[in-house]
């Protein structure tokens, strides 16, 4: 591999000649050799668009000529095209302000922008990563301000449409199945019954209520800590600067972002992200109960639930047509898993800053977006791969309900509760259906039984 | 000890004869003799305040006579009134659902209103404890309505109000402290300056955060299970039921209760919780970070940073009378320790529904209320003894200010940033101040620099 | 109430005149109003035998007179014996090194010994707290090594225990079941057959490798940190203080202890129960999972699984005498999740030391002294109220396994996998037993079938 | 791109061409797009280090001839030598029991070596990916066997070693910095001195501890599934199989490798690694103690304690060159926390097996081998760029120790404790060094004072 030097305030450093970024990239690449997890490529994507929304609103303020706001704007939309993939190479387990990642940014804009100016950026820079591209800004305020837009960028763009999809989804079988009466089940243990809408209507009901918490967390994650700069006094900044950019940003994304009202929280609380992992905790334990339920449900063939029939996706076993393994169950649940280890993570590196700044920002947002993106993911697959292909497996569920004791509690009008309660024990202990113990103890004849024992009405409210 | 003799539908059991609980309170004592950690009494309070709606609605929709329905209600009101703290001595570790802590309400309501009927429970039940104490409901739908009432009262009368206060403490400091300067710290590194007021203001901000992201929370939390009975059908439920007992019960209390709008969704899933536990989690890695970043700034008082005075609250050291301990920060981050360990625990619960019922929620009311509890008595602690005293160490803050080199940063218009950069590296290698090596190079009289170096200019954003 | 005024550096205090405890446990009761969490009676119990040895110790080592150690000494055995459980009122949310605990015992101690020698403690201290009590020991010292003590005593009386013989009762199921085929599950679904007896062996190795891991993490649990006093030198403590008292205590329980090898890393570090804890996380994931298994197996009555029938403790529902609630499991379930939780508060407080000392003590001690009990307990409830009582539900074991189209796996040495890939094809769409299908399709005889179709062959490897 | 037709039972599938890779391979990467976590490359190497074992195996056991075998043989040694990286993308989240990732290995194996043989597998399968490759296994005992295989090489060659140098550079400083005495430091306040060699024995102990425990820890991960095939039973394996296969793996990797005593236990529960994970979490917050304070230490350059002078590795600020950030630490701490979030994922996945078999492995590998890897790189990262460029400023260290008031102690025996303690108020009023205050107050000339006032006398146990 061919080299060019760089200089940086620490000396000179070896950097390989076709790569754009610079010698701070290349000294963080041989500091830290830890890992395998890189800054995350929406993060990247976040910070690309925070510095061109920071040339224009430099420009605006008259701080930057448009020929170098131009370059840079230039540069910052081809990083967004994904020209620039390869060249964003740190570890997380860097700097804890990200400052490492900041830099790695300048250098490649700055290089990018000196040619795209007609300069070679190997010889001069006719754009500085510090002066210009890093105008007006501090690592402690734009790795920040880039953990809120990829974050807000990632929930809305992917997060929320998994959901909303996974969520009609559920609504369609849940149209499709009311007709279903079924037998319920609390404590594992046979129930009363419901129709198997109504249990699928459980299911739409916690996707739209972790749609709407992730909502609610969204709000402070629109807040930028950009215009906080070095400490959060806004030092070398503008006072305009922070609202400025945010308008930009809006204006950018489509998503709605404000300036944070008080850039000392923004520096060294992570408070929002916290508060959001909460949120997807929240989802991915509700996700957790409905891939167990489904995988339960569809257990079998001949030995377990057998209720629901499941897509056969890959081959379960050669021998065995009818072994369906709920192989996307078992995804969202490792999922559930990650988002929980995630949340760990998060909420302990927010947890740990000190006077103005938090240095464990890396760390927050690698596991903030591993959240979204598994979440969002993985709905997805199990969306098409699963629910969509979910049947009714008619004949066990009626079985199953005809064989269950509980639809004793329908007698007690008109056999009284202790003889209800001497027909379930005898089709208990003599293996018979209720029917059967009712008619063996001449309660009632098979009309009268059918006549009262109607499953149908015991699942609503009754006034 | 006196015994009387009970009965259920296992058999008879004796059960003390002073204790008003029944049958299947005492079969729960000698089941689950586990640990010891009881029902919280909060969670009792809210029992009772849901028995007592259900009796007015009851009767309301003529399900329970005047005289029935008013002995309930008496007995609920004794409950609250603290009369019968000792009758509820159930562990958390009992069955999932918390009937046996449903039924412990059950029994003592029942026993009480037959006394107050003028009758001896002992002998006879005038009141009984499932077809009047219980009477529409489930265990499946009244404990998770605990579950939530509770929470909203700690919350809006516990935990918001110390919120406030300590934010109101935060807020006076920060006005109190408006006018010092200080320097500020990154990295644990000095940095560019910062008023103390400013810092403070973070702090404030934080709250200010929290307490916004716990609101968001409550939301959920509003919604309310009753009538969801057994499986969520609202099996022997009124339709009205629901919303007639959240409005009984928003009446009662003052607080804002609403019925869940989908029943399923409410047996099975403690999203709300969850997500109110990421927002406490928030809270308290915003208090750890504040405790944290007071004790470092009061550390000394010799050899340490030493620019904040705290309160003594206790003896230190005998011999030592500077040495002052930071016991109410520790308390606090503590508590901040307690709190994420009482997530864990209450998001792994909430995961691990079946079908219609979720069965761990005594464990997740257990963790959610006792972070409730401990944020709040520790807020209140924290401020009391340790926040309102605290003093700003001005001469302190002052000489680290004059001592830092980070103030050289205002003198690159005047002497270019290469002298001022020689200026730093001479002061740090001979253990010069900024002034001194100014001088002593030649480039600077002593009146030049103070015009020049003014931390007040440093301080904010500049247009 | 009456009150004595008792003086300390700060000036004198107001004490409840029957309390034994001083003026610094008032103040901490006045200063710490925070949480229902006290300092466990374990804790208090393990501080009481490591006075009594430390004025052993101090008596032999000529620093104190044979007096005053007896009089601490009986002073301590009395608080063994429980005649002073009253006088320990201190909550964990105080100071992080557990000093207003060890001045707790120090003063309790103190004025009952002053009792025993015939003083009035109300006037006069014959025994002084810290003189004597405390004599050449630091709450530094003495809180981690209280913590050791604790921590191996209940975990070699209580935890162990319950542990072995929770183990032995699996055996005996293991033994009991040992004939009895089953079909096996993998991803809940049916698979090959094994005997229940080995499903049993699963959950006895499980415990008997939880038991192995307990028993390495004890190891550096009996490490004390005892006589590296205020930072870990000694500094007023004799050289040969450590090494004697953790002999007296080693002749004292009949546990071994000896002196930490390293006293500064024995009062910043809690890595014995960060590990000890995780041991234990162990034991609760394998709990878990054992008490999942037998309520799934005992699911049912008519529409679960319903392979094992287990006790019924209590009423499940009055009118469904089949419905057993496997309450039992469930609270093994929950105290899975809380020994999680109290893992993270470990965890957290364990990394969070500064220099001389970790301050997170309290809330390291609770929760593992919580997880330990409730570990404990819970194993000892299972095992009597659930798995003593469990029995094979052979018929409907049979009749799984006979259904199972698993079994159809012997058939292709005998008519090739492609047919027995027809059979079991056949089968699964027309609803008929493999033997059915065999015959349907004319590729065996009844006969031929049960001779080739043994499920004991598949139950071991063969060579 | 080219692509083949490659069938499984499910039917036909377009596979790349150019891939090793087959039909199950395919399938899980159109199945399973979710984020972008893929099996570790460590796994990998394990599965084939067992696939090898397992040919040799077979072949001495005659199941597998001479020359399949030896093809097998080479396959795996080219995998294991890197030749076919990019053949084995799959996801962590697929199949909970890693069959796809098994079948991965099979297929790649087997049409090497199908290869090897001469043939083309893009025509015909020499070697058949389930029949030869997969011989007398089956993904429920290999996977969790690679697992194992997998945990125990990485922290014998990666973790522990790394683990051995950093406790030797630490013992080192030990040993250098023996003769320097500084302040102590409880509660962050200044306490009584030690030697900064005292210091860091207390990182050296925790680093050995650490060791210990991951010693311990490692004794069941050696423990390995392989021979328990489907369900634990072993159907369709060798009864010698898995002993062999472990004597084979331990010649192969020079590790120790046992057959594990209870297979049913071995495919249902990871305890094993939930104990391991305990003892990574116990050397992560070690870790996190030893950073922490190494920055504080550091902290300054002129405003926090600067005791410590760590390397310079990159720019800190272009303008402050005193101003040198502590990064290593920073990277350290973040890896802390992700460390503990992995163990959390860890165990919640490790406590929801079912019946047979746990599916949850994937999440569970990747997560323990995550904090392997960073465990092992970040204290290799950090003892290079950090730990071993540590000096003493000893100025500083020295000056905070004479100005310390805790040296106050000394003098008790000669002027008594309360003159001591009028001489430490009056220096904590006044700002007097003590000596100062002891001229001031007449108690003893100067003389005296350095004839009393012994530092080094202050750090160690007297007889």
């Amino acid at each position: 591999m061919e080299y060019r030097v760089e200089k940086d305030t620490m000396g000179e450093i070896k950097v390989p000649n076709e790569r754009y970024w610079g010698a701070q990239t290349e000294r963080s690449l041989e500091n830290f050799k830890i890992g395998t997890e890189k800054m995350p490529k929406e993060l990247i994507r976040a910070f690309a668009l925070l510095k061109r929304s920071l040339s224009t609103v430099n420009q605006k303020l008259n701080k930057l000529d448009a020929k170098k706001a131009g370059a840079i704007i230039q540069a910052c939309d081809e990083i967004l095209a994904g020209k620039f993939d390869g060249e964003f190479p740190l570890a997380i387990w860097q700097t804890g302000s990200g400052t490492q990642t900041n830099m790695n940014l300048n250098e490649v804009i700055a290089n990018r922008a000196t040619e795209i100016l007609g300069g070679d950026f190997r010889k001069e820079k006719l754009i500085h990563p510090n002066d210009h591209v890093n105008m007006s800004q501090s690592s402690n305020d734009t790795f920040p301000t880039a953990m809120h837009i990829a974050s807000v960028i990632e929930i809305e763009e992917q997060l929320l449409p998994s959901l909303e999809k996974l969520k009609e989804t559920l609504e369609a079988k849940e149209k499709e199945f009311a007709g279903i009466i079924k037998i319920g089940r609390t404590h594992l243990q046979d129930a009363t019954p419901l129709t198997l809408g109504q249990e699928f209507s459980g299911y739409r009901s916690m996707l739209e209520h972790s749609s709407s918490h992730i909502l609610l967390a969204l709000q402070s994650l629109r807040e930028l800590a950009i215009g906080g700069t070095a400490v959060g006094t806004g030092i070398n900044a503008h006072p305009k600067l922070s609202e400025f950019v945010s308008e930009e940003l809006t204006k950018l994304t489509g998503k709605t972002f404000v300036s944070s009202p008080n850039k000392f929280h923004a520096l060294t609380s992570h408070d929002a992200l916290v508060f959001a992992s909460g949120a997807n905790k929240g989802l991915a334990a509700n996700l957790m109960k409905i891939a167990n339920d489904i995988r339960w449900l569809a257990s079998g063939p001949r030995c377990g639930i057998g209720e629901l029939n499941i897509p056969e996706n890959e081959p379960g076993s050669s021998i065995m047509p009818g072994k369906v393994n709920p192989t996307q169950a078992e995804a969202v649940t490792m999922v559930a898993c990650q988002v929980f280890g995630a949340d760990t993570a998060i909420a302990f590196g927010a947890s740990q800053g000190n006077f103005e700044l938090n240095v464990f920002k890396p760390v927050i947002i690698l596991n903030f977006l591993q959240q979204v993106r598994l979440l969002g993911d993985v709905m997805e697959s199990f969306r098409i791969h699963c629910v969509e292909g979910i049947e009714a497996n008619s004949e066990k569920i009626a079985s199953n309900l005809q064989n269950s004791l509980m639809l004793v509690t329908a007698l007690n009008p008109y056999i009284g509760y202790e003889n209800a309660a001497k027909v379930a024990k005898l089709a208990h202990k003599e293996h018979l259906s209720l029917k059967e113990a009712c008619i063996k103890l001449a309660l009632l004849t098979s009309e009268e039984f059918d006549r009262y024992v109607i499953p149908s009405e015991m699942i609503h409210p009754k006034a």
